[in-house]
């Protein structure tokens, strides 16, 4: 006899939780099904464990970056005490206190890994063998996320390399470390490991931070180089081996990067290799493609649609807190299809994604820190978009000359100019990662430029800023 | 011979200097009279200094507080150069810099006390006695701002008592400091000069930060204790006295404070005593009550409005942004009305200072920060609205108890009901001053309940606290 729940989530990360619990909330029963920890990559190998690592450096650089406090430290950082702290935020890699959390939400943790078999059915084959039959009677939502993905270079399986997960999870600094990538993971491990002493060599195709507006890949190579991490860019690795000295990385350009561990942070492949998608339609090791309420499409159907994808398998916007949106979306919508009630899927709406494409907010943190929302200019144009945009010098800002001496820093709006309202935002400085959220706000709400000339940052703070870019853009003059 | 000008400005803080910049760049020839500093009270004896005095102490604090980072902060806090440093922002007094500013901006700068004289007349008195007359072909803007109050206590003046311009500019600190007045100078002068080693005792009417929603007092008067400062709240002066130990407060309730200096931050007075009001129909030392175009109601007039009167004198908001706010405003009307432009006066027009009533943003530099904009819940409902305010605690969201341990505060949006908009936020915790523009671009852009749902925090940063408000005070279910 299967196990019959009304949902059954696959992967009990933040997403996963979160589909679970909003879900539960609107009165459906659910089972959600781990394989590994609960609470996910985010609460154990990523977001939690990298900014435990990386907070204390920054912190302790700010108070040397301002005179008065920087003459009252004199002592370096404490690895040891940071990767300690480090595991007190990640509970010494032990869910027991996230399990708790689901008992008490209401919702069934089946241990083990699931498998779909069919629509609406998950089998879950546990550490011991041992396997449950689980059927829902409304919906599959999955949310195994994504794992880091090993680019095909000859030698690299054979020399163990790290990647986020192993990165985050040290129990020591490494004396060198070489990083293959120069995306979020890669600059904010070589800021870390760089703070933690560790000679690192960042390796990348280009630049750093692809993706974001120009000057924040530049802003964070240039500090990076600044406290002592080597940079390499517009380099590929021909080849990697491993030898008494370590890891040597040979270069397509002739030369050898030799460190004692690699960390490979090249990108993202989904969590749906060993998921049973092909027993309903769909390919195995495949993101999975869904409409704005989450629903995959192309997956084996009946009359009602039953399968979602939330968070990063996806693919929408790999980040946490993004997926964790979805999630709420998710739930929601589900537990109304099920009830027979309204779906409000119109843009905005109670059971979209709409920020997904408009307004995903990212803060990578790094020195300086980057914190964007929304499109960068060149996105925006590629988009077909009438903007304009508009940049300012966060240094010359008083509430930011005051934050650090030497601030250095930029920010940038991305102008729709027929409808004037924002559509992107970036900054980046020292302190900037909770400005960002008023420029999320800005672009989700699709605040005019003429109402945001009354939204008055307070003096002297670094929010300031937002009147500086607003007169670079020009008052309106009527 | 009078000098002739569309504009004169009297008063060349940073309010005056962006009424007159404002109108000069729409097309009007501009004077603004200074008798002290150009550049005003927030750039030499408030804001600035003010937060260059805090800032060192509460960033070593910051760094005290995370382990790791902990361990490499052996030393104290160097008072001496926290002071050189804050001599630097404010240009050691010296004011030759706005002046260059001004002369740059093509606003012409007549020093000296500026008293009206008539219907949009000017006299200006110099160091040396000589006197200029002004005349404005259009209208005439008051910027004095205003000074502190020093409150009528038997001996206050006999001790000759610090205000906030004193504790601004010290050369060092004292051994010892008693403190009059709860509010923000208050509040945050007890801050650095207790991070200064100075033995503070602060005395207030009630509690801390009165107008607040009461956890901010709350909080930042178990910080003050805990770092050393001696709080004495409920109790009025009776009299006091200097002797060879330093000042003598006598308290109503019969108890002796002894402190080497006083400090009174008792609440502020207008500049407009020696101003020339009553030639114009105004009583001297009155505030100037205006409309939200910034005109003086009650002035004597002819045919066309021609009295401005901006920031602090006007009473609305003392606040420099604001202040400047206001400016920006008064500057575009004063130039609409000259041209015979049309004058856009509804509700977040360009020629109002609609956020003077509806979000009026704040942060004080305590320890935790207190930042806050819009109505607290009591003002909401005393202005009869229909109000659910929720509250979170902010040291449980994972941005803030990353970025401190132990982290302390708490948050609050205040919701009005029949419009399902923000009415007002109150953010209390370390790092939250960037945060509280995410707060004002929300009730200033009106922005829904129902859209800041999609307004995604970006994990893990103390923003999130905007998720755990959301949920706690519920997701609407259609």
């Amino acid at each position: 006899m299967p196990d019959i729940y009304d949902l059954i989530v696959i992967g009990a990360g933040p997403v996963g939780e979160n589909v679970a619990d909003y879900a539960h909330q609107r009165g459906l029963s659910v089972a959600i099904v781990e394989r590994e920890l609960v609470g996910g990559e985010c609460s154990y190998w990523a977001c939690i464990p990298s900014k435990a690592m990386l907070l204390p450096g920054l912190t302790l650089e700010s108070a040397r970056r301002v005179q008065g406090a920087a003459q009252a430290v004199t002592g370096d950082l404490d690895v040891a005490a940071v990767l300690k702290r480090r595991d007190s935020f990640v509970q010494n890699w032990d869910d027991s206190g996230q399990v708790e959390w689901l008992d008490g939400a209401g919702i069934s943790l089946v241990r083990g890994h699931g498998r779909i078999t069919g629509v609406r059915t998950v089998s879950v084959t546990a550490g011991d063998g041992s396997v449950t039959e689980l059927t829902a009677t409304h919906a599959v939502a999955v949310s195994t996320g994504s794992a880091a993905l090993l680019p095909d270079i000859p030698g690299l399986s054979d020399v163990d390399p790290w990647t986020s997960r192993e990165a985050t999870e040290a129990k020591s600094a490494p004396e060198s470390l070489a990083i293959l990538g120069g995306g979020v993971v890669g600059a904010e491990m070589a800021t870390a490991y760089t703070s933690f002493g560790t000679k690192v060599t960042l390796l990348a195709r280009s630049g750093l931070l692809g993706g974001m507006e120009p000057f924040a890949g530049e802003l964070v190579a240039g500090q990076l180089e600044k406290s002592g991490a080597v940079l390499e860019l517009g380099v590929s690795p021909r080849s990697v081996s491993r030898g008494d000295a370590g890891v040597s990385i040979e270069l397509e350009n002739g030369r050898t990067v030799v460190a004692a561990e690699l960390l490979v942070a090249t990108g993202r492949t989904p969590r749906t290799d060993d998921l049973g998608l092909a027993s309903v339609g769909l390919t195995d090791g495949d993101w999975l493609e869904v409409d704005d309420t989450l629903l995959v499409r192309g997956a084996t159907n009946d009359d009602s649609p039953w399968l979602y994808a939330v968070g990063d398998v996806n693919h929408r916007a790999l980040l946490t807190h993004q997926g964790k949106y979805q999630a709420r979306a998710a739930g929601e919508v589900i537990a109304a299809r099920a009830r027979s009630r309204a779906v409000d899927d119109g843009p905005w709406g109670l059971h979209v994604a709409s920020a997904d494409t408009a307004a995903v907010p990212q803060v990578t943190f790094t020195d300086p820190e980057v914190a964007s929302v929304g499109l960068t200019e060149k996105a925006a144009r590629a988009a077909g978009r009438r903007v304009r945009a508009v940049e300012y010098d966060l240094g010359s800002v008083s509430g930011a000359a005051l934050q650090a001496d030497g601030y250095s820093g930029r920010a940038k709006l991305v102008v729709d100019e027929d409808r004037q309202v924002l559509l992107g935002a970036t900054f980046v400085g020292q302190d900037v990662s909770e400005l960002l959220h008023s420029a999320t706000i800005a672009v989700v709400g699709e605040v005019s430029l003429r109402r945001l000339w009354h939204a008055v940052p307070s003096y002297p703070t670094i929010s300031e800023i937002w009147l500086r870019l607003l007169e670079t853009y020009g008052r309106p003059s009527e």
